[in-house]
């Protein structure tokens, strides 16, 4: 492993990364636990190959599709009556059935939808963007981090909201104050001599926007008090905020959010919803989905003297209790949900599943239809505000710009205290989330939709983050189980994205067919 | 102006901009010298009033439809065979003459363009922004920073393009690793203590990514060397690059570019090509607008006792030289060209103008069609690269990501080196410089479209910046020359963007306003 490491980092540096996978692969150097690049099985290598593919998310749309192209034979068993899993649109009409049986129906106006999981894709998800670009998928930048987006904290500021320009550079303003003025007295000069000394002052100076003096007093990134206008009127910085406001660990928490590599500036949406990637992957497979068909276990079978599976589903169409055999069952249920499904799975793997089927994070969106206000009065153009109260983000579309309504996220929260209240204490709070980040706005919103993830069959939470928080249990459900091959974000480094889950399932299927070329060599 | 400006000031902190010249307005408090949103003027109270405006770029454009709603009879004399000015949009079959005589033709293929000119609009220049709405011109995001976008400089990093998330980040680690080490070793106790210095140490382990020893040693949001996928591969971050290298002033400046109030997220365009704007004008204005009209000759009048103005020109299409009377002038011409053109304007205004005709700042891009390597290959979603050659700046497009070819811009600069080049020279030029951003590429670039603001005729440079190179010109040419009001962005704060236009005409359209309604009191 460190060496076939140590060889990418080499190639990494000298050809980027892509070159870097394409260089190692030319080499035979990677195997199936890099992502190399879309699988590239052989056409016709599946021919009589029977695939059991448990879910329908992106892990199992990716899987059949990658395997169908080789020939293998396919069939997604998928409980719900649509494709996609977590990657949801809302829209007019869609029904949100919880679990205790609580059912919303979205009554949005045409056009207008929310993505209750996935939302954006950053540049580096490039099996997503891969399938994207391969299926002709219309794409669009998702704005991540707006200047004008802002953050309330009622013990900050008088409670009045923080732009996000504010907290990033007034913070910075002071940083580089702080240590031109540490500098001046002397306490660089150990590290720092001379010209590295002076052009190190030079540099804070520009990157902290210091006056002459090197003091920090307020720029232009900041916003302005008066904006430049023609005639007399020349523009004013507003004066800048104190270090403890934005220096405030929930502040720089939330205003540097989108530094993190998976948030960063480019990323992208697909055109009319997250859900035309599933629509895309359906279109391509047809019938190989089962819609309905909630499986109820699941066993190994050893017919002729061949390793199989057995599936056993219940087709809620046709009510009727069936059972679908295959070579191979590609398994990308989460964890929750497959401690519930019967299975004669090895003690060890019954056991991790068991372990961990408590350790989803939950996930709660609530959305309403409205009057862009966040535009027309306020400037902001897509991003995130945030406050410190239940609802946490606060997200605004990055489509349909000056239209006269879209749907705003009014509460974009991990935790699970939204979804303690009654729906319409949580429509309320949300209202009142609103007034605090646009005084007076709250409202202004309507159609107010709801998704607590935990609360949604088939999913019951966000995501699990099992290589952080047990990597045995990670290492052991990312080995086949005979036949059966667990799959899903859940079983990859980049838990909680559709990234995640076609990583998994790329591995997942370079694995069956390294498995078939050594059944057939 | 200076206790207006307080009060702005106040009601500003309380209720946010916008709101903030609302109540100033609804006091009575603004006067022509603020922006205070799109002028208002009373139906009918220009009828009879006769209003010729020299260009039709935006600040003609809105000038001509803001009297026009209120019933000024209007002509704009363009002496282009389109409007729009410098917002200009180069497509398949745009004719680009130099004044020289040089000739291209745009040769793209159908859809593709570029903005020769504006191509990017800040979400707090609301005249522009004001008029999209207004107009229902579709908007998108124009990706102003991304992360993935590159700096590349022959002396740094073994001439090995860096990563803008490197350039930001590491820098910013750096920084808060060296304050780290000096407030450790005392040198901010004078100015903080116990809890306070606590905090600050802990905020800037977040901020700057440290180890848990205060050291930068790398973070995800400077990229990976190691992607996160499935299986084994956990993320490895890429190894900082030192502070000499992402402290260069030069990457210092090129990175931190999009900082700025002007340039920061979320940058807004219109879908299809800025042109859509002036477009949506003249839908409006019709036949106000006189194609093909170059005025020679501006003379004052006094017919019957009444001031107006009297304004000669040779209309191309006919042939003959013609003259238009009016009662007031707007003259938007920028003044390298205005300083050509025969008038009788008062002593000081003719000085002020022939001072200023060589302050014009020139104006570079230089555009190809081209295979959208830079998503495919490079994972660059929109946003600029740097160099520190001739060329400057490289612009990937903000639209339809993942198509099969794009326009770039492969070089946008400021001073006139590129221009001095033949034009053979300059494609070579520009294809060496995506060569060196984007390794083996520069010859994928095709169609190449060079528009050189210098060197176009009745532009003569990209902007001049008056307010800051001689306030004593700028306040004089902001006042009228008896019935001659001058406008355009050169007599603004905003100088080189189409805000800067509109909240000079805007103030123009009001002072004629005002000056009819003491006429008519």
């Amino acid at each position: 492993m460190t060496t076939r490491r140590q060889i990418l980092a080499r190639f990494t540096a000298v050809a980027g990364f892509a070159g870097g996978y394409a260089a190692l692969h030319a080499l035979g150097l990677t195997g199936s636990e890099a992502w190399a690049g879309m699988p590239d099985l052989k056409p016709g290598s599946g021919a009589g190959v029977r695939v059991a593919i448990v879910g329908a998310g992106p892990a199992g749309l990716a899987a059949a599709y990658e395997l169908g192209k080789a020939g293998y034979h396919c069939t997604i068993l998928e409980a719900r009556d649509r494709a996609g899993g977590r990657n949801w649109t809302v829209r007019r009409g869609s029904e949100i059935v919880y679990t205790n049986g609580t059912k919303q129906i979205c009554d949005f106006e045409d056009g207008q939808y929310f993505n209750a999981g996935p939302a954006r894709i950053p540049a580096h998800h490039q099996a997503t963007l891969g399938y994207c670009r391969e299926f002709g998928v219309a794409m669009e930048t998702e704005v991540n981090w707006s200047g004008r987006a802002r953050i309330q904290v009622d013990r900050l500021n008088g409670g009045k909201p923080i732009e996000m320009r504010q907290a990033i550079f007034d913070y910075r303003g002071h940083m580089a104050e702080l240590l031109a003025k540490v500098g001046k007295a002397g306490a660089l000069d150990q590290t720092f001599t001379g010209d590295d000394k002076d052009r190190l002052m030079e540099g804070l100076s520009t990157w902290g926007h210091l006056s002459e003096q090197l003091t920090y007093q307020g720029a232009d990134p900041s916003g302005y008090e008066v904006e430049p206008a023609a005639g007399a009127q020349s523009p004013k910085p507003k004066p800048p905020l104190p270090l403890n406001v934005v220096g405030d660990p929930f502040v720089q928490a939330v205003s540097t959010f989108a530094d993190a590599a998976d948030f960063q500036a480019t990323m992208q949406q697909p055109v009319g919803g997250m859900d035309r990637i599933p629509a895309a992957f359906e279109a391509r497979l047809g019938n190989v989905i089962r819609k309905g068909c909630e499986v109820k276990r699941i066993r190994k079978t050893s017919k002729k003297g061949k390793a199989g599976v057995d599936i056993f589903y219940f087709d809620k169409v046709t009510g009727q209790a069936e059972v679908l055999s295959a070579d191979y069952c590609i398994c990308t249920v989460p964890l929750p949900v497959l401690a519930g499904i019967e299975s004669d799975f090895a003690k060890p793997v019954k056991a991790a599943i068991e372990k961990n089927k408590g350790i989803n994070v939950g996930g709660y969106k609530i959305a309403f239809q409205s009057p862009r206000f966040w535009e027309s009065k306020d400037h902001i153009y897509g991003g995130l505000s945030f406050t410190d109260r239940d609802t946490f983000a606060t997200w605004y579309p990055s489509d349909r710009f000056h239209a006269a309504e879209g749907v705003i996220i009014a509460g974009y929260a991990f935790n699970g205290r939204m979804g303690e209240r009654t729906m319409s204490e949580q429509v309320a709070y949300a209202r009142e989330t609103i007034d605090r980040l646009h005084p007076g706005m709250g409202g202004a919103m309507k159609h107010p939709a709801i998704v607590n993830w935990t609360q949604i069959p088939y999913s019951q939470g966000l995501a699990a983050f099992l290589s952080d928080t047990d990597r045995a249990a990670y290492d052991l459900l990312s080995q086949p189980d005979g036949p059966i091959y667990f799959a899903g974000d859940h079983l990859s480094f980049v838990s909680s994205w559709q990234q995640g889950a076609f990583c998994s399932a790329h591995r997942v299927v370079n694995l069956i067919a390294e498995r078939q070329r050594s059944l057939t060599a």
